[in-house]
């Protein structure tokens, strides 16, 4: 686990897009986000007091986190010199890039000398078991889009912040590195070895309590010709009780493949329900989340309407209208 | 690539099974298998001439293949011995353990000095891509399985042998330890990072004649809750043309999932189908594999026959009968 709470580090952040890891921490972990570092030239802003990491420190932070992507995902010289700071005032530091901080021998020196961490949130923690497939006690959701990025760990943080706010019990379950990166924990499940997949995400939603709901966040889609494997391993290995169908209307062909168009909400609807009924005969689809940003209030308004009244399933965005329906739909 | 020819290493095998990867490689490549060398107390004999590790090479070997698991899969003192005198005779290692041979610090060294490989087929050998999903012409065909072990190897090295001998063009692509072992070459996909799965077995079927198919290795189920990841990104890196359903008749249950039974021949076919479908719509199912081991004669016979007749695709037990009938299907 990462310790909270962090510093948010946006370093020489092109524009507020390459910042979007710090973004969803202190969108979905505002307690958590206690602060913000910026070099010279940054251009994304989080609103949050603007400190160096020895007053960070000093008011509690325990992790210094990179919450920006910059092009190549390297670790420049400028960066190494602030992360180097960190560690000396007493944090962790945790990323999720590409690059590795374990790989910078100047951050590996002072981790050592301070006995500080290094989170690399891309490399998975540990070895996982083998799936075993059994049934285990405490509810499970689980996001499933028509394609990649279309607003599946969205949805899922959206629905934990509503059942908690409810006073139901759930947990949200990070599987990608901003996912692990906002709640300090999870698996990185497309850095997990083959065989291994359905096993990480059994231990990631172990046996609960039989009224516990686990919104584990969803990757890729079945259809999707790159990374469909990844998705079945999380169908099979999360074995859920609910299914969550996500879907990004504007989408022209399905991300990164453009001989691929999107499937249709009841292909994914009949094929995802398939392939969870292997696992678990009593899954069901309790909703569908769709991404409207792209459309004007009413363009949203009249497809949320329509696709509800095709499917029969309760069917919001959840960033425009709250995760209320997904949820009552669970209760 | 394992250079051929290979003395097959049988080691102190406790039993024949122990040496099947040993046995596979001496029914599928039988030119490949120059002799045998056997320790003290080998219970296994594959028939071939018993030779040194110095009179192999003399006589052309080029590599020592472990061909033998023993229990836990560690690579025992006496061992390193004689795998030693294979690299300073010439020849490099291939094993399949999962004990590596580089994690064998003797062995690295004596590798070291006489420039000799070591071939951990364990090991991913290098870094895949992500999956395109592009058509690429040639001609694909991947078996499929109610459960796993089901002889879905045994199935592909059958088909491109009776092709062969046809005179049709086709090459096996293995997929997993004991292909690559067979053949010196291919995809550990059970080692590969989830992300590039898919894209592995793009690059281990890549484009190719028009009139030339790959027998791909199958790996896993899509009914198995610990492997159907694989098994999907098998389906949709390989972008098969067709599907040959395999089965075993007598197995209670998943291998290693006692609460799971295994789905029908029908279930497989419209779950493969759907899913082989979003990569090559005109996918098919080609025929149907049995191995039918554990029955007589006639209980096999009819087993087949009403098969055949039930699902209306040749069915028969490559082993028994030959994979004739299954080739006829893709001519």
């Amino acid at each position: 686990m990462i310790e909270g709470p962090y510093l948010l580090f946006l370093g020489d952040a092109a524009d507020p897009l390459a910042a979007k890891v710090a973004q969803g921490i202190r969108d979905w972990r505002p307690d958590a986000a206690l602060g913000q570092y910026r070099m010279q030239g940054c251009n994304a802003d989080m609103g949050l007091p603007d400190m160096t990491p020895a007053e960070a420190a000093a008011k509690g932070a325990r992790t210094m986190v990179v919450g920006v992507a910059n092009r190549g995902g390297v670790i420049s010289p400028a960066w190494v010199e602030v992360l180097s700071q960190a560690l000396e005032a007493g944090m962790d530091l945790a990323s999720g890039l590409h690059n590795l901080l374990r790989d910078e021998p100047e951050l590996v020196a002072v981790a050592m000398k301070t006995g500080r961490a290094l989170h690399d949130v891309r490399v998975p923690p540990h070895r996982y078991p083998i799936a075993t497939g059994r049934r285990r006690p405490g509810k499970r959701c689980l996001a499933v889009g028509t394609d990649c990025s279309v607003g599946k760990m969205y949805t899922a943080l959206a629905m934990e912040r509503e059942m908690r706010a409810r006073g139901m019990k759930a947990t949200f379950r990070a599987t990608g590195q901003t996912g692990i990166l906002i709640t300090g924990g999870g698996v990185p499940l497309d850095a997990v070895v083959a065989d291994f997949m359905a096993g990480s995400i059994e231990a990631l939603s172990p046996a609960n309590d039989a009224d516990h709901w686990d919104l584990i966040e969803g990757q890729g889609s079945l259809f999707h010709a790159s990374y469909s494997g990844v998705t079945l391993a999380l169908i099979h290995g999360g074995q859920p009780d609910a299914l969550v169908l996500c879907h990004e209307p504007t989408r022209t062909h399905m991300r990164g493949l453009p001989e691929y168009t999107l499937p249709s909400l009841e292909a994914l609807r009949d094929l995802a329900l398939d392939m969870a009924r292997i696992v678990n005969p009593e899954v069901r689809v309790s909703g569908v989340s769709i991404n409207t940003a792209g459309l004007d209030a009413g363009a949203a308004e009249r497809l949320l309407r329509e696709t509800e009244a095709r499917l029969g399933l309760p069917t919001t965005d959840p960033f425009r209208h709250g995760a209320g329906r997904l949820v009552d739909a669970l209760a």
